[in-house]
């Protein structure tokens, strides 16, 4: 209907006729004679005031008994209205009903079980939480790409079908390719390394995939992740790289999502608050602020969510975290020349329990080193030739990282779970709606 | 190395000293005293001049033997040079090999057949005309989200997985899931109802996935799209929209990329004048401009190439072709009131022989209709039971498309196959690199 009004522009409009459409979500009537009804379009949400005198006696009528979630086209005058939010309402002059629901909405006030709300994904969207969230979500991707572009990065899609296995087939998800067996991507970075040899810095941003029988409020089967990748840089760069972007996402997020972040009883200046510089301490020094504590741990061992959870209480900031094992990590980070036994990467721990955001830094340029790291690691190195042509025509340090998109919009909007991150989460108990 | 300049902004550096960092792509010598390196860092080339007493006397012998593709640190001063591409070169003052090349550069300046090509694309991107079709494909992703976001869309990202399979399974890559068998997606659109329900205008944007066995030049089996969806709109509104997002994608493309565009030899002042309005005709009426001619069809019939072909070339732009007859699109389109024969959709053919790169039009609100489609088409109802809740809380006309992102850049470039507008393609017989 190209003359009806969005309603996040009605107050561009107050003394005008406006026409709108949307979706009855709620509606409070005083006595027969006088109708609210708060009206969202997606756009905003709106309260119109249905009277006697107003609209026709049958429209007047209709309004008394429309059931929620129902479509309507209103013509009606925008007016001030203070107390309203927005500080404005619509009074109606005019009420169609376009598709009366047929039945009570599935999704009432009460509260529902999280399996339920799953379960009605496609309705349980048009609540408030998750629109904000997602309205969250598109800005963290706008800003994320903003930042990059606008720092002459180029984006490039890495593909998602792959014969070769990049880092062991364990927790990939097998294809029936055409009757052969190939694998989704877990990650894009080998591809983006070749891409950067091209293009300089380059950034892919898409979904992923891991196998991982995880159920916690971290994990997703199948994500998205933000990967740039930078031709001569290294692992500084590549942590500058991070803190920017993270700092400029938390500027975005708190200078256009103010509605959405209230909507979610969120901690604005707690956020604001989490602006860069952030700390950045090897693992070796973050192991020794966790002695004495439940997360104290072995030098050597992974962090798990215990670990991350401490170091990041230590800080009231997101916590850069650098010089992790190499035995606990990738093959092609590079190791560290003044500590062969630490490799020169980086995680980010986001703050208030959501935490490993970020995983990335240096890889090595070495073309022996990694060849003996592949055969270590068990993998085949038949599927690596191509990736160490890289190595072999035009070796440079190159570096970056991979951000987990669906936590970083669940620290954003302080949601508590990577499920209300996503659009339509797909953990290993639910591929559907 | 932090402090290096990228080579795009050597020409704010004239008369400078300055530290790059890049490929040696190609070499030229005079003599053995003077030697033109053409060093790329993948943000830009430019020739840097080594000539004896410029450059240490060892240095000046390195740069006479450097296998191409090795990696150089030069320092140097930026010198105005109206001959060379960008009006600079670069007088070295000191050259590091930093990595040498070990042997020589597998595409070199001879042809090469596409297969070998292809099998090398971790190498081919280096090339002039990969980089080029790159930056375009990113010029153009930037293009359609800037649009949209800049009219209120929202990003939402459509799943990927799916038990339930949306348009029948011959088409469909199964996965293993933890041992059951569900689908990769083929479209987002179902999906994207669900979410303009929630918020009005949406979108996503990702790799869908479609396991056909067309070895055209038109064809990937993963490929990114577009799919914006609007509630509240109809068949106009959406054609409305996919001419305005691709005039948009014309006019960023050609004043964003004119020296990709000149790399890749492309018309620019052709594309230029592909600009809006489209003629939009209808599909019957299209039929009548085939009678007699070798791409002639029977009415009912579904366009091919070479019907795309006769259509486009009939006309001097995109052309946007309306109302196919129903039974050969989507169970979800929608009815045209005037003549049911007929579905309110439209596809859009590129020029120049690219072929239809849009899809899309307006969905049936109409749940009694849907549920009959469903069975004349002899889907699960079962699985489409989330989709029609749609219907049944809130219908509303809602409309939109899908947009094969490699195809408007294969046509942009003038690239002649969409395997060059993907940075790694996957075909029935590639998965690899």
């Amino acid at each position: 209907m190209k003359d009806r009004t969005r309603i996040r522009s009605l107050s561009e409009h107050i003394g005008e006729d406006i026409l709108l459409c949307g979706w009855v979500r709620r509606r409070r009537s005083s006595g027969s004679k006088l109708h609210f009804l708060h009206v969202d379009d997606g756009s905003g949400a709106v309260q119109v005031v249905v009277k006697k005198g107003g609209v026709a006696e049958d429209q007047l009528d209709e309004a008394r008994h429309l059931p929620l979630e129902s479509t309507v086209v209103i013509r009606g005058t925008v007016k001030e209205a203070p107390r309203q939010a927005g500080g404005i309402e619509v009074a109606a002059t005019e009420l169609n009903i376009l598709a009366a629901a047929t039945g009570e909405f599935p999704i009432g006030k009460k509260e529902h079980g999280v399996g339920f709300l799953m379960d009605n994904r496609h309705l349980w969207l048009r609540s408030r939480r998750p629109q904000a969230a997602l309205r969250i979500r598109a800005e963290v991707i706008r800003a994320c790409r903003s930042y990059l572009d606008g720092r002459g990065f180029t984006n490039v899609d890495a593909p998602i079908f792959n014969s070769a296995a990049a880092e062991g087939t364990a927790t990939l998800f097998p294809v029936d390719y055409f009757g052969e067996t190939i694998y989704l991507s877990q990650t894009g970075q080998l591809h983006m390394e070749a891409a950067a040899q091209a293009l300089g810095d380059v950034y892919c941003f898409g979904p992923t995939f891991r196998a991982e029988k995880s159920k916690t409020r971290r994990h997703l089967t199948e994500f998205w992740m933000l990967e740039p990748e930078m031709a001569f840089a290294d692992l500084d760069e590549s942590m500058d790289l991070m803190e920017g972007m993270i700092g400029h996402v938390i500027e975005s997020v708190t200078e256009h999502c103010v509605p959405d972040l209230e909507a979610l009883e969120r901690d604005i200046d707690a956020l604001r608050a989490f602006a860069p510089p952030f700390p950045r301490i090897s693992y070796t020094d973050a192991l020794k602020t966790l002695e004495g504590t439940d997360a104290a741990i072995e030098w050597g061992e992974d962090f798990g969510a215990p670990q991350e959870d401490a170091v990041s209480a230590a800080y009231a900031k997101p916590v850069l975290v650098h010089r992790f094992p190499s035995a606990i990590k990738a093959f092609y980070m590079k190791a560290d020349p003044e500590d062969p036994r630490v490799a020169l990467g980086c995680d980010m721990i986001a703050p208030e329990g959501y935490g490993e955001i970020i995983g990335g830094g240096e890889r090595s340029s070495d073309l022996a080193f990694l060849e003996q790291k592949i055969e270590e690691h068990g993998l085949p190195k038949e599927a690596y030739e191509w990736y160490l042509d890289l190595r072999r025509y035009g070796a440079n340090p190159t570096a970056g990282f991979g951000m987990g998109l669906e936590r970083v919009v669940a620290w954003m909007g302080d949601l508590g779970h990577v499920r209300e991150a996503a659009p339509f989460a797909r953990t290993m108990a639910r591929t559907f709606p």
